[in-house]
């Protein structure tokens, strides 16, 4: 019989008392392999428990596999081989963890960044997206708890479709859209679906974030130079790809657009071959501040070859992770086949949010407030560049949220001057960015340098052109070493 | 000179009739390829709008490509070999939309589903929810829309780890949490950080999404069949595979604990390769109602060969779409270089929320609340069971939120007989679920049903087990033709 000394005033409960007991007995060898267990009515009245009680702790070490039942014999040890292992259980918790709120980079911060990240959220109707929120949970609504379309709900799809289609031309039932949490998720989930393509083309310089993730996928992968129509068709019909990646309203990093004809051959070479696709990434086609919107590759493309993608990071906020995707007729097909099983990845109440904020006429009121607010960011960054004299071409100035400014000639090695000019920019404490950040292999070029103003008050546009000023003037830009 | 009747009193804008006007004067091919245009000077007094008006126009044109502009000399209309496409531009868009909302098997509903998805929703801490909303955005929390940490919020991960490990025993850092939108989304993530690793073991019968997944993506699988123990280690180690995922603590869909030898077992096979990795899969481990929960195989892994995840879709809600990973120490090294650069798939919000909600106890809460509301569901499913005379034995009962009612002996087509079973209780308005749907490879076997209770009421249990009785009484189980 098992001498298991109970504590009854413990506030651990008598059977795990005697879970815990037995468990160590059997761990420390002392019950070995094949030893009997007492009986739980045995044991109840020699530990004056209730056999409840024991029947609890037997539960617990059966269902762990401690002890095997053997019906109408009783309970016996296991066999425990490599019991050894449970030594270094739970108990030796207490790891500290790394505190994660220090920059790692270990470098000060800017006084003044053109960042060209972010959105400007002081205009941001909370209140609206508040009351939103509250009425979709106001009547306790179930049904946005439970799981729901792997495309996306209906509703949330109806929605992007109407506004896709009216400012961006795009066509497409709402079948062919799928909802997703980012733009990268976007591109992880269009791998599962694409037969055929294993490589891909991409604009240098380029939205590189999408060039690492094909890359992390096992694309073979090529970097396309522009001229000043878009993408070079020689170069992408001699490099053998079968996707490629481009933003044609409003390319990136450069701000340009893609001219018709340059569409329209884009869209020839997909047409050529059947396992041609072309990427249409639209992430920032909501803020023109000249004309209406350049209308979509895709609403001009009669060879059903444009997977579209656009994104709420910037209409809305980052933050939100939803993009979505338009495929074409017959991907939505393979699709179906091939990756339609995968639930979606956006919460049904932020889908519910954002459709609301949709059809409540929120999302078209919030960009246009935006689109002036950036515009006058814009407007006055321009401005300021212009009159501080800084020795540089601006460019990129008709759309989007950042302008560039080219340093001098085309040489061999702009990164190096371009790093000079961040060098420069730093002492006086603002932080701008490279254009060599984004090409994916460095061409012969103009140094040019990207400035960002979405995140930016007026004053601190104002201050940082001025510091900008201070830190470029008389600054020689060619290497003289 | 170019002469467009302008309509003042339309609505459009004169600047937006002269750019359709010559837009399409280019398309039709009056104005053909190199055709200089007007100046916007001679345009304006010509048409006596102002120069401003002919600038916007042009600007149009120029930035849809349509004309270029040619330093000193003037616009000029561009090649346009391919502008023929524009023809099925924007215009023809209203095709009707499908109707999603049908279901497309066409099968009608069953009044009484025993399903083995979902939870009850009618015990959730709406109000709790609700608030922790509110004062997430209550101060115009413009952080939360901003991008976040891409292996989820620090706050978040904090509580998953606190939880995790009082909970579960797992023991981590929170640089070893990963959070992501869905165990699915878990899964492809996980597919771009194992190196390695080509062939993945499954027990046999299992919780098929994630088979469907592994083969998607490209891996060699192999069911592997159970014993009283858990996954047959002799098959396992015949198999050649390199990874396992299980189900240790809750066998999906049999609801049986590993046995602790077994788990070493295990543990030891990963060890003996470096390429060897355990994917501990803790789906539900939430619901146990006798004895304390089993802890998790991570708990016990001294070799750092367990990926622990865990999903919010049972404690919660599957509209969340919230799961956890957690990585042994060197395969975050590995993440941090091959797939660090993902975007978090959660919104900062979805976040934030879930945090509170975990760290105002709300969580915990909610837990055992909805473990005594499934405890008397449970019960009362298998007191009507039983009461009710089916000759079925019955198992996995001391956990989940599912039982299973094995009919007779073993035999060799299971599944036709649980046709049978389904199709009868089918009759009766009620839907119950073969065994065979998560069998990967059938098995001689005893037939077997599974029936859900989380989203029944009591009455409906009643009524249900009522009904199975009527449909399955007098039922010739073998086959007899």
């Amino acid at each position: 019989m098992l001498t298991i000394s109970i504590d009854p005033k413990s506030r651990e409960p008598i059977y795990e008392q005697i879970y815990k007991y037995i468990r160590e007995e059997i761990k420390q060898g002392n019950l070995s392999c094949g030893t009997k267990l007492p009986s739980s009515r045995g044991l109840s009245s020699h530990l004056e428990v209730s056999r409840n009680t024991i029947d609890m702790a037997y539960g617990q070490l059966l269902s762990e596999g401690y002890i095997e039942s053997v019906p109408k014999k009783g309970y016996f040890v296991c066999a425990s081989d490599t019991l050894y292992l449970e030594g270094i259980h739970i108990e030796n918790n207490a790891r500290e963890d790394e505190d994660e709120s220090i920059d790692p980079t270990g470098e000060p911060e800017c006084q003044i960044d053109f960042s060209l990240s972010g959105v400007d959220m002081d205009y941001f109707p909370y209140d609206k997206w508040r009351k939103i929120m509250r009425d979709c949970l106001m009547d306790d609504n179930k049904e946005l708890f439970l799981s729901g379309n792997h495309q996306g709900d209906s509703s949330l799809r109806k929605a992007v479709q109407n506004y896709l289609h009216q400012s961006r031309g795009v066509q497409c039932r709402i079948s062919q859209i799928i909802i997703g949490a980012g733009s990268d998720y976007m591109l992880l989930l269009l791998s599962r679906i694409l037969e055929g393509v294993q490589h891909v083309a991409m604009e240098n310089p380029a939205y590189k974030q999408a060039y690492t993730i094909f890359e992390s996928l096992g694309y073979q992968m090529t970097p396309i130079s522009l001229d000043d129509q878009g993408i070079r068709m020689d170069l992408l019909e001699a490099s053998g790809a079968n996707m490629v990646y481009v933003t044609p309203s409003h390319q990136f990093p450069f701000g340009t657009v893609m001219s018709a004809t340059r569409k329209g051959q884009l869209l020839a070479w997909a047409a050529k071959e059947q396992n041609r696709y072309i990427i249409e990434d639209d992430y920032d086609s909501e803020f023109r501040y000249f004309g209406k919107p350049i209308p979509s590759l895709q609403s001009q493309d009669p060879f059903d070859k444009v997977i579209y993608i656009g994104t709420l990071s910037k209409a809305i906020a980052p933050g939100i992770r939803m993009s979505y995707m338009v495929l074409p007729e017959h991907l939505i097909e393979v699709y179906q086949k091939k990756a339609a099983f995968y639930f979606s990845t956006v919460s049904r109440i932020d889908q519910n949010v954002i459709s609301q904020f949709f059809l409540q006429g929120h999302f078209e009121r919030h960009l246009n407030r935006m689109r002036k607010v950036y515009k006058t960011k814009h407007d006055m960054l321009l401005q300021q560049l212009k009159s501080a004299g800084i020795p540089a071409q601006i460019s990129g100035e008709s759309a989007g949220l950042h302008l560039l400014l080219e340093f001098g000639e085309q040489v061999k090695e702009a990164d190096r001057v371009e790093k000079k000019l961040l060098e420069a920019a730093k002492k006086e404490g603002v932080k701008v960015y490279a254009l060599s950040d984004f090409y994916i292999r460095e061409e012969e070029r103009k140094p040019t340098i990207l400035i960002g103003f979405a995140r930016l008050k007026e004053e601190q546009i104002v201050n940082g052109v001025e510091r900008l000023k201070r830190a470029w003037q008389n600054m020689p830009l060619q290497e003289e070493d």
